[in-house]
């Protein structure tokens, strides 16, 4: 059974994520609600071309529809490619009237999505989502960026789509270690702001193992709604919108001394989520019952709470980095109980090294 | 006499222009009037440097401060300089709460403008004009971009500055080919928009080749003030902004023939609007009296109003590219009097090459 949803987002420029389509309706879609299209530009990358372009194409008989590939990898998410993909765009004829398709998981949602923000000056855009991790979270919210040498997403644009079309289909296909990705957001997004989906993913945690589509469905549909309720409180990440970085300080940490290599995003967020959440337990804020309700769950998906062999002073000094710190101070995201996080500024490097060995198997 | 003047540009984030004002005293107005800054990030060229750091650091005991020096020349304008100051922005710790300055002409100010709007998704900016046509033209609009192979100004954004801070004293130091054009840019605007700046060009015109301050300073801000009208108008180019294009469609196919080598941007624009003028001239949109005052007044100031041995045919195909272009229909923006222009879109091609024969030397 699939259910159609559509969800508006108030922001600067207020766009539509419609939920349960199909791809093949989005061509009827651009040409019903948007007048003026004439030429797409489909971003791609090369596995989900091969199993999803032909149906999203068959809805594109009214529109000049050119592809461009881009090989998999975060590394591609680059001033490189980028410039790549203005050439490309250029030869095929992209003009201020095109608009950019993403079709792909975060990384093309990022890259395609910037290039659409500066490209011209800025054209319009939609977001494709095709991973579980894009769909509940990266597709949401505007924010595009390349890497560059001296730092992750260092440069980018706030820059919403015209529209988020979600077909959940195309999870069929997605790798069990993509979905970890996405379940680990999800995860977050229930420690931090929702009980009820916590409560539903506990429930159903051996469906989600089985990836019974039902279950997709209503777990995507209730984990991006989190990320949107943050974000139009807080479009410009000014305040609330930091909420969302919950295990972020810590597994960004993780992800920097493994370089991207040794340890997926999943992997980090879930290690940071229980080191931020070991640290809330420490200081007397969330209970020890729902500190062990947010271990087994965790677990229970196939998500890791440990990890082997890391030096705690490298991981603390890697903090440092952090987008959110200021003035010098750490800024961390603590879970107080399920479904509710706070922005806490005042934790001493002491506190922390003991939330890293909480995590660090010696 | 030093003469202070403040206009208020109202766009989707809205912003001031200070005219009149001293480099030395910027620093003050940042203090006071906003908040929370601690680092300034100064984006300029090795000359304007060596001529007016000093001035403008006397200013900003208060802030840490660094200076990024971009070597001169419209090449630099590229997303290679754009990732190298990305690195040096690190290397000294720019964050969100960063302010950049552009400290120069267009280049600087495209560059640095389209630099700031990227970073981190962005951080605020302060443009400081110091060349005739960035007071006039380029800090204006929030218009910043870097080119590309396949294009010039091919990447960038919106991006409006936090304020202008114009000092004419800068222009004491400027070669008299720089400042040609930004008279070219003056007298467009003139013809544009406004009949009384034509005549004040008119009557000054020794002064203007004598580089008298006071006029300078009249007619920077007679002539920005059409600019700010223009662009409050139509902040994201979609109709009354493109009548600033008067010149450019006929002026980028000369430049991008001579490879932008051979032919200033001044000297492009003015040829471009003469051959607009005779367009429009022959055409009967505007008397005979009004283009002989238009050719006069250009002719005065020492810009050409022909070149030498070049191919209309081959200028006639290079406006094919113009973004203005719609459906492969060019976009021309003619004069129908001195003090007003509009937009036409059903010149033929015959017409045009006529137009480029008046201009052309054989
Ligand atoms: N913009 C944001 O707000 C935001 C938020 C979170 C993460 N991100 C970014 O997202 C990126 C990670 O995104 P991701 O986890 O989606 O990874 P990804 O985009 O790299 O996709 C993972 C892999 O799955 C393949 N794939 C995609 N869809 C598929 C499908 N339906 N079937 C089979 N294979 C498929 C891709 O080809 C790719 O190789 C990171 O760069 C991260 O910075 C952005
Ligand atoms: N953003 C816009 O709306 C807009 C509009 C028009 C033009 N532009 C851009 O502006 C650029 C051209 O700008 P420009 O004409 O100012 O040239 P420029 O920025 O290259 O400056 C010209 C030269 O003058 C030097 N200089 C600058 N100020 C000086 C001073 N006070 N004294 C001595 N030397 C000084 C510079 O070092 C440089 O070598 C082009 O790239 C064009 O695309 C942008």
């Amino acid at each position: 059974m699939k259910m159609k949803q559509k969800l508006e987002v108030t922001s600067s420029r207020p766009y539509s994520i419609f939920l349960g389509v199909g791809l093949e309706d989005l061509g009827a879609y651009l040409e019903k609600e948007l007048g003026g299209i004439e030429h797409l530009l489909i971003v791609t990358h090369p596995r989900v071309k091969e199993h999803y372009l032909e149906r999203l194409i068959n809805g594109f008989s009214a529109f000049q529809c050119d592809v461009l590939v881009v090989p998999p990898g975060e590394e591609e998410k680059s001033l490189e490619r980028l410039s790549k993909l203005t050439s490309e765009a250029v030869a095929c004829g992209a003009d201020r009237h095109s608009v950019v398709l993403a079709l792909g998981g975060g990384v093309i949602g990022d890259l395609a999505g910037f290039f659409a923000s500066v490209y011209m000056r800025g054209i319009r855009f939609v977001q494709i989502p095709t991973t579980l991790l894009a769909q509940v979270d990266s597709s949401i919210g505007g924010k595009t960026a390349v890497n560059h040498p001296s730092g992750k997403n260092l440069l980018g644009a706030f820059y919403p789509p015209l529209v988020v079309w979600t077909d959940f289909s195309t999870l069929e296909t997605l790798p069990w270690e993509e979905v970890l990705n996405g379940l680990a957001e999800t995860v977050k997004h229930a420690v931090l702001g929702d009980a009820a989906l916590f409560s539903f993913l506990e429930t159903n945690q051996q469906k989600i193992i089985d990836r019974i589509p039902e279950i997709y469905q209503e777990l995507t549909s209730r984990s991006l709604q989190v990320k949107v309720r943050v974000v139009m409180e807080d479009e410009k990440e000014k305040g609330q919108r930091m909420l969302l970085n919950l295990g972020h300080s810590f597994g960004h940490a993780l992800e920097t001394e493994a370089a991207y290599q040794g340890i997926s995003h999943g992997k980090g967020v879930s290690i940071g989520m229980i080191a931020a959440t070991y640290l809330a337990e420490a200081r007397g804020l969330i209970t020890s019952a729902e500190v062990k309700r947010i271990l087994d769950l965790v677990k229970g998906l196939g998500l890791p709470i440990q990890i082997q062999g890391k030096d705690p002073e490298i991981l603390l000094h890697l903090m440092e980095a952090d987008k959110k710190n200021q003035k010098g101070q750490k800024v961390l995201i603590l879970p107080d109980k399920i479904g509710h996080a706070l922005v806490v500024r005042d934790a001493c490097d002491e506190e922390i090294l003991q939330a890293w060995n909480k995590v660090i198997i010696k």
